[in-house]
């Protein structure tokens, strides 16, 4: 039961508008009103997708590479969304547009979508915005899903973990202080990509991997070190054919099914997790809060106390 | 009503015991148990810490940075607890051990403490956790809480929108990818540090954040802009000044007050979070939840319908 108004547009969405997706993005990003059932009706058009989450520090050309593992696809015929998911921005205050304006160079190919997702602010929702828009990429058709996110904040693990492919990108030479991405991103990699290969150090870093992967338990999926230098399309094709490796290997040995789990889980836990969210703010700015805020300022009161009556409070509210 | 155990750790931490101190913050982190309790007890004897978030992108030299306003507070015979929040790792498996082996000769201070908090896990809670590790460090006595924390993350701009000074840390020529910092974060600085000032452009980036001043709405508190080089302690004095000023300005102006209502609210929002999450997880991990979560990975069932299932779950379990 939607209006017709969102009935039209889904309608669109169905026959492939691809201004009808735009809107429909905008909408899910935002997440309040008619596209959740929206979203409901058309979950059920998923799965079609190959989801490849690409993430690394800042610096090391993730968005370039992005870019180039589209364009290959491009070549192989598949057609391609990508997702980039940047909260982040310049201490000067600047926008980080360069790797943003190479990549419109593929929206000139209709059968390549990018889509950049706005920062959330700080009430977060950024994880449930994300899937919801690449549930709308995999329901509108795209044969592959890149989702490309800087390496850092839980939000982005929670993304990244509800691919199907994971690379994780790192630069030579950089410094270990800035190499730093997300505990546990490493373990969660498939695919390990060492871009900017031709710098002097690249040697070194390839060696450093492969040594860790020694340490590593063994698993079942030998996780390749790809060496690309995306800013000259070098390497691109062979990563491209690890990645669809990764894919072969998750359909025969029947992991893909524990991955989709996995990805289902999360996927209803940020749903859940937003709305508590909401639920609690809200309840935060009505009447008679701002008071026991002011007591927990002035320590006449502990938030220890304060937060299980808002939880009271929340669970009296339904 | 705690147990006798728990009674006695409690008593020697009030004491000024530093090995209770210790443990009591482990307890925290976990946040499970009778740490509930005793954080309850001992919240009226916070507030008289001045607090103080230090933030910045990888490679700015924060953890330097953080030693040395350590350092300068004990000549001026302020007693110091130091939070360090670094949920990353590099990209390469190792780990980052500089700073924090130069931090550790504080250690042999007893008047500086310092915590550094182990990540989470995929759960979250960071942001609790550390706000009650602060609140330790604050009911036993110390004069100055500095929490440092690279500034990326929803959880990490959480934990330090808890400060009441906020220092941004960048650091001259490293480019503007690099530079990122979490959207927002330089909207709430205080005091603006260009660490690393004697590298060639450290003039420009000074230049730059003025511009970027210049543009901003004008503020009652005037944001300075200050140049250190950590590594040889330079700059830190007029820094600790320019801190100084900042808290004098917020006991002046009346802003401590919105200042700590804020952080009241925040952290009695992370602690509802954290408790939702938990029930969350641990709804999803009963029988039954399994077949829902398959039944949604093969998009038999949306994720949206099942989280609602979820929610009305969370709440008949109360």
């Amino acid at each position: 039961v939607i209006s017709e108004a969102a009935r039209d547009l889904l309608d669109r969405f169905l026959r492939g508008d691809v201004r009808a997706l735009s809107r429909l993005m905008t909408a899910a990003e935002n997440g309040r009103g008619e596209i959740r059932e929206i979203l409901r009706m058309v979950y059920p058009r998923t799965g079609g997708a190959h989801v490849i989450g690409i993430t690394g520090p800042p610096g090391s050309g993730k968005s370039t590479l992005t870019m180039q593992v589209a364009a290959e696809y491009r070549r192989r015929e598949k057609t391609v969304g990508i997702v980039a998911v940047d909260p982040t921005s310049p201490f000067t205050g600047g926008a980080i547009l360069g790797d943003r304006i190479r990549m419109m160079e593929l929206h000139t190919d209709p059968n390549v979508f990018v889509r950049s997702m706005a920062t959330r602010g700080s009430l977060g929702g950024l994880a449930r915005g994300t899937l919801d828009v690449v549930n709308l990429l995999d329901a509108f058709g795209k044969d592959i899903v890149l989702i490309e996110t800087v390496g850092v904040g839980q939000d982005e693990v929670d993304i990244v973990r509800a691919a199907e492919t994971i690379l994780v990108v790192g630069v030579p030479g950089a410094g270990d202080d800035i190499q730093a991405i997300k505990a546990g991103i490493l373990e969660i990699a498939d695919v390990f990509v060492v871009n900017k290969a031709d710098m002097p150090l690249a040697d070194q870093l390839v060696k450093e991997l492969r040594a860790m992967l020694q340490l590593a338990p063994p698993q079942a999926w030998e996780r390749p070190i790809l060496q690309t230098v995306a800013s000259q399309a070098s390497g691109i094709a062979d990563l491209v054919n690890a990645i669809d490796a990764h894919e072969g290997y998750l359909h025969q040995s029947g992991a893909r099914s524990t991955r989709r789990q996995d990805a289902a889980r999360r996927q209803i836990q940020a749903i859940v997790e937003e709305r508590l969210r909401d639920q609690v703010n809200e309840l935060t700015q009505r009447n008679g809060w701002s008071e026991r805020v002011e007591a927990v300022a002035n320590r006449n009161q502990d938030p220890y106390s304060a937060a299980d009556d808002l939880i009271a409070k929340l669970v009296s509210n339904h």
